[in-house]
């Protein structure tokens, strides 16, 4: 028998570049080999593996009643490049090791448990996140999601054709809403709060909306010496201005919980003597509400206009995803504070800013988070770390919170 | 033989990318292709070939009193990423074209007449423009050109001795003030003014000053979703509070000739989902005035201060170059308005706002720049344009005043 750090060490160790840093792109030899050893963990602790035709893994523990809806917790495996051990990863071993708790105790579920490995929580390789989760809960037309094409050009269709679940009944990926009785996910911080604040768990009452946008604006190049201000309608003026107002817009929007960011800026053609002609711009703005995210952009937009008809310059603004904001369900929320607080683990009520599977299973069970403490909030770099003691508080409250809802 | 047009052709096809886009950078395979069918040209037409040890090309018409100062013209074949075919061009081959001209007519020079083929006019390689007539000139020392870098970081010390101009003295790439008795440089004009006022003729009074500069700015990086709006300190946000200061500076420097331009931009780690935490500026800054030159860039570093003070952001200025304008030879100016009366083209005198190898000229030789029309202004693109007779006008004209110098 393995610990979970000891696990946690060895599905690390099953990357794509150098370690300690992680990278396991969806459908790469790494992230297969990381399923295999998942399901290998899962079917020791006794758990039946069924997977979907795009890859989510279902690893079930029978309850007494297994005609209910199952419980379910899980996360993803995939990691970015040079990313770290424990984002996603915790959700899943962790996970594990959650029902493993629930055996060593001698539970025995009314609901069966189940444990999901999503597939492609990471944008990477199709640049849209939660690949699985989207499919799962309808949130993504399957036919749609077959189209996405990496950055060869190459089809997630494609990939699949020569992926361990081509011969899968791609009409079983999508679960109906009550499918599951509840979800509970179990992830890192990904922020500094809990750590600043020394607290040991998260609750996680509402799920931020991401969405995401491309932004192409065309004016006029030229030689930088040979064209007068007046007579200039420069294409990276324009985006720095629409950078501005979009950062202000994020401010005004009625809610301190609204960010934007502009984090893709490419200008051409990119000479210290040529005025930019073509600037390409991807914009990334969430919120907790809907209504004041929705404010902020249009406050963009507008601002866009103005800036454009003034300047001169065309603009052509594409929307890559607009996902609506969750609210976990009330009752598991209150199990994991009720659970924090049988264990005298500190917390408190929190926020999700980053966006997980579990905004998407929201949509079609009852769902929570649990957050953990991660050092100094780093995530998506190799130096992202939760002690073994971190996440073994995480272990226990999930357990808790899976045990209440098998019963219910 | 073939004609100006057609060679203006050829040496197009010589290009790094998809025609009709020209790229010719520094000691590419297509930069010292170019140059040897403009060597090939020269030779076709009698001239002899000299190389200096960083490839400035020298094609001289021997005069009847070779001892005495040359006269000469010339220009650059370079090109940056994705320019257009008269840059420079016009200046070589048109140059060329003149002492064609000046054969067909019979002309026997008395001075010896030199068509000239600068180094790395463009600044794309070392970032740094006019590599050649600044070394020709003594207005950059030998050894800090040769310690100039590339952006992987190879010097031009170390491209040289992959070169064919190996073996060359570098004692000899310095011309003394007086070598020469005149220089002149027909260009096209890269601006609208005489397309939009229907001339044939710019005659050139003086060459704007450029400065240019490298900026970096040091932020926070970070989740886009994990760091609300006041905790952030994004390197992109205060690069574009700076791009519109500098661009306000210009507006109002007191002089209606201040040109400012961030061309280059650079911005790390550049994802969607990540706050930038470094962004790389380049900026060009011309005016005909240093005073008003020195004031737009005094307000705009000014507003950087206050930027990074505000952001708390990191920023490193660097200075890459600071010319002083030139003011072109009133006899040569003058020799510019007459030939052009005396074939009735039409003319203006006017300001070179782009820098050119004659602004390094000038400092050894009395300098002067013919100018012709070229479409809408365009140049550093790919639909750059001057007609076959705006060019042939611009031949005349320089064909004249070279004849001219020549017998004084």
């Amino acid at each position: 028998m393995s610990t979970l750090t000891e696990e946690i060490e060895a599905l690390a160790a099953i990357t794509e570049v150098e370690p300690p840093a992680v990278t396991r792109v969806i459908y790469s030899p790494e992230d297969l080999a990381g399923r295999e050893l998942v399901k290998g963990l899962c079917r020791e602790a006794g758990l039946t593996i069924r997977e979907d035709a795009i890859g989510n893994c279902y690893a079930r523990w029978e309850g007494s009643e297994p005609s209910l809806p199952a419980v379910a917790t899980g996360s993803h495996i995939d990691a970015i490049p040079n990313a770290g051990k424990y984002d996603g990863v915790v959700g899943v071993l962790g996970g594990l090791e959650a029902i493993r708790t629930l055996q060593r105790r001698g539970f025995q579920p009314k609901r069966s448990i189940e444990l999901i490995t999503f597939t492609s929580e990471e944008p990477t390789r199709f640049n849209i996140g939660c690949l699985g989760s989207r499919l799962m809960s309808g949130s993504l037309p399957l036919e749609k999601a077959l189209a996405l094409t990496d950055n060869e050009g190459r089809t997630l269709d494609d990939w699949l054709k020569s992926s361990p679940y081509a011969q899968g009944d791609r009409s079983a990926i999508l679960l109906k809403k009550g499918h599951y009785h509840a979800f509970a996910e179990l992830h890192i911080e990904q922020g500094p709060i809990l750590e600043r604040e020394g607290l040991d768990i998260g609750a996680v009452t509402h799920i931020a909306a991401p969405a995401s946008y491309r932004l192409e604006i065309i004016g006029q190049g030229g030689h930088a010496g040979g064209v007068l201000m007046p007579d200039r309608h420069d294409a990276f003026c324009g985006a720095a201005e629409f950078a501005l107002a979009l950062e202000k817009a994020a401010w005004n929007s009625g809610s301190s919980d609204t960010v934007a960011t502009t984090g893709m800026i490419r200008v051409l053609p990119g000479a210290i003597n040529s005025i930019p002609n073509h600037v390409e711009i991807g914009i990334d703005l969430r919120d907790i509400r809907l209504d004041t995210r929705t404010a902020a952009w249009d406050m963009a937009t507008k601002a866009l206009e103005e800036i454009a008809t003034r300047r001169g310059l065309k603009t052509t603004l594409s929307t890559i995803n607009e996902d609506a904001p969750a609210t976990c369900d009330p009752g598991l929320v209150e199990a994991t504070v009720a659970s924090a607080e049988r264990h005298g683990y500190s917390y408190q009520r929190q926020i999700s800013r980053a966006y997980h599977d579990s905004l998407f299973m929201s949509r079609i069970a009852p769902t929570t988070m649990i957050f953990i403490p991660c050092y100094k909030g780093y995530s998506h770099r190799p130096d992202e770390y939760s002690s073994p003691e971190q996440i073994a508080k995480g272990v226990e409250v999930l357990a808790d919170v899976l045990a209440q809802a098998s019963e219910q």
